[in-house]
């Protein structure tokens, strides 16, 4: 194997791919990234035997070849040697990393002790915009469970529905819905949600597609020179829909700033109750109120003005209110609630493809 | 006690004066903020009982008093609180803290319970200006030992010699010389580093001056409305001037960006020999090479274009070097050895105030 590169596109590949090789692994080669030539092309992989990700750069090739070396240490070696060409050698099993200032041998290990990932069978596809990819994880992702106690909740649903394609997760607590387009296609996709932010951190901000290939055992996503594969998880994703109340005794219209740094201030003071935080809504005032109390620390009030129809009040975990105020968009939400136990709803008055919806806390 | 300040002010002294109280201590008062009038002023100090720092704010004033608060919850408390006007109100040990959209009671602690750092004896002082004593700070403090084996090293030396004020600190592996400013007056202060990292987090780049007065027991350091008190540690510091070669057999003038980027990227294949790397002056080829040998990673050469006189070669900690170029100034060093087990002296040829010392490793 003999080619060069660049330094920008090796570094910039090196930092998307190398990620993914980049924890502890009982195999040591999964610490690896693979290396190979592909016509006049240089391919990088890597994987953790749950998700294999490459990214294939620009190259000119003299010989054709592979090898596996430290993703760790030949990434920092690139991220540090100026910009410009590099020459990439293999001689038996070292690799030869040449610039004018720099000549490095790295000890590699052979590309046949890789370990491969089982090929996609020719399955169907879907085309996503990068941009509504991008958004709709960003909003859904999050409320994934990571316990793997109940693995089924430790995925995110791609799924059909009523002509719509949806994304929604749940960790039991919280639950996340996004309407992400419109869809012919019977789709029943569980992908795990650890392979969702790694997508999600190498969509960049861009107008090109993402496609979406499946069988039953795998899904592959591509966009631009990247490919990711990721297993499905196995099993039957609870029936969440008739958890979404359909309609509500109270409902506040309010600012998200003001929401969220009301909620953050009062969190301040609800460490003690592991969150814990009484909203108050009140027509009369039209404000939203929320309440904590730390014996040992001292207590907080604190408001912000809204539109209120009915009065009611609620408790709930402040992390995960800030985290729904965080990845809704827009100025304005609406928070709507139903008794003290009842799922609380919030959405973007603007956007209705997004449902985000917060159990209550017994008070 | 009753008063109004501002948001802004109120978290930017906090910010300061907070990061002293920060520390999980032993005693918990020391994790509390002393909040007093003082006049028409508010003051807030921190002390971990080696060093205290108060800073002293703009306030209007209704009612004197002082309290102690739990400073990370104060802190966090005003950091989220919108900019204007914030009414800070005693009532018994509670502290009301009032704005249009918030009203919270932090529990605190009676200001008599918070320990007093002894005062100053009228003593001598020095005046220096803010930016000579930064950089003075920044290019020293970071070669004193963090190893309480030898208090001694876990200072830096601020003393008067032949009418130069010279700061010093070294660990007994570097050692790093500052002449700080001509000084008439007999000083010999040996200062706790970690006081002095304290010190400078609090220097704005500012054209003001610091007035540094001492006793035989203490130091004060004063700046715009904060004030830093810290103990001096007791014993002489070791005459280390006859470590510093007068003359040197081989000598290289480079550039410092270039010499820090071929360290860094040696060092990344010296880990496996504690970041031992080697240094060779050329004077036929006028490069600087570094080579570093890892067995099981592989091996690196890197070269930077220098005017060299005399030949030789050194083995250094990659990491000192590193640390040493990253404090010089300057866009060149000059690079001096003698034998391999002589002491190596790097300085920027345009600033003689500057000597750094980096002891060679036995290879």
């Amino acid at each position: 194997m003999k080619l060069q590169v660049t330094q920008e596109n090796l570094s910039r590949a090196l930092a998307t791919v190398g990620r993914i090789a980049a924890g502890r692994n009982t195999l040591p080669i999964l610490s690896n990234v693979l290396l190979s030539t592909v016509e006049n092309r240089l391919r990088i992989a890597a994987t953790n035997l749950e998700v294999a990700m490459t990214e294939t750069i620009g190259a000119k090739v003299s010989s054709e070849g592979s090898i596996t070396v430290p993703a760790r240490l030949f990434s920092d070696l690139v991220n540090n040697i100026p910009e410009g060409v590099v020459t990439l050698e293999l001689s038996e099993n070292k690799l030869l990393v040449t610039t004018e200032q720099y000549e490095s041998v790295i000890n590699g290990v052979s590309a046949e002790e890789f370990p491969v990932m089982p090929a996609l069978k020719d399955g169907k596809r879907l085309i996503i915009p990068v941009s509504i990819l991008k958004k709709s994880l960003q909003q859904v992702v999050s409320a994934a469970s990571s316990d793997d106690a109940r693995p089924v909740l430790t995925g995110a649903y791609l799924h059909s529905h009523e002509g719509q394609l949806y994304l929604v997760a749940t960790d039991s607590y919280r639950l996340a819905e996004k309407i992400v387009q419109p869809c012919k296609e019977a789709v029943s996709l569980l992908i795990p949600a650890s392979s969702l932010h790694d997508i999600l951190r190498t969509l960049q901000d861009d107008t090109s597609d993402v496609t979406v290939a499946y069988d039953d055992q795998q899904v592959r996503f591509s966009v631009a020179d990247i490919e990711l594969i990721t297993r499905l998880i196995d099993g039957n994703y609870p029936d969440y829909r008739k958890l979404i109340p359909a309609s509500f005794q109270t409902k506040a219209l309010v600012k998200r700033a003001d929401f969220a740094n009301i909620t953050k201030v009062s969190s301040l003071f609800a460490r003690e109750a592991a969150g814990s935080v009484t909203i108050k809504l009140d027509s009369e005032s039209n404000a939203v109120s929320i309440r904590s109390v730390a014996s040992q620390l001292g207590e907080n009030t604190a408001r912000a003005e809204a539109k209120i129809e009915g009065s009611g009040d609620v408790t709930l975990n402040s992390r995960y209110l800030l985290d729904a105020l965080g990845v809704l968009g827009g100025d304005e939400i609406t928070f709507s609630i139903n008794g003290k136990l009842d799922p609380v709803v919030l959405r973007d008055p603007a956007d209705k493809s997004y449902t985000h919806i917060i159990m209550p806390v017994k008070s």
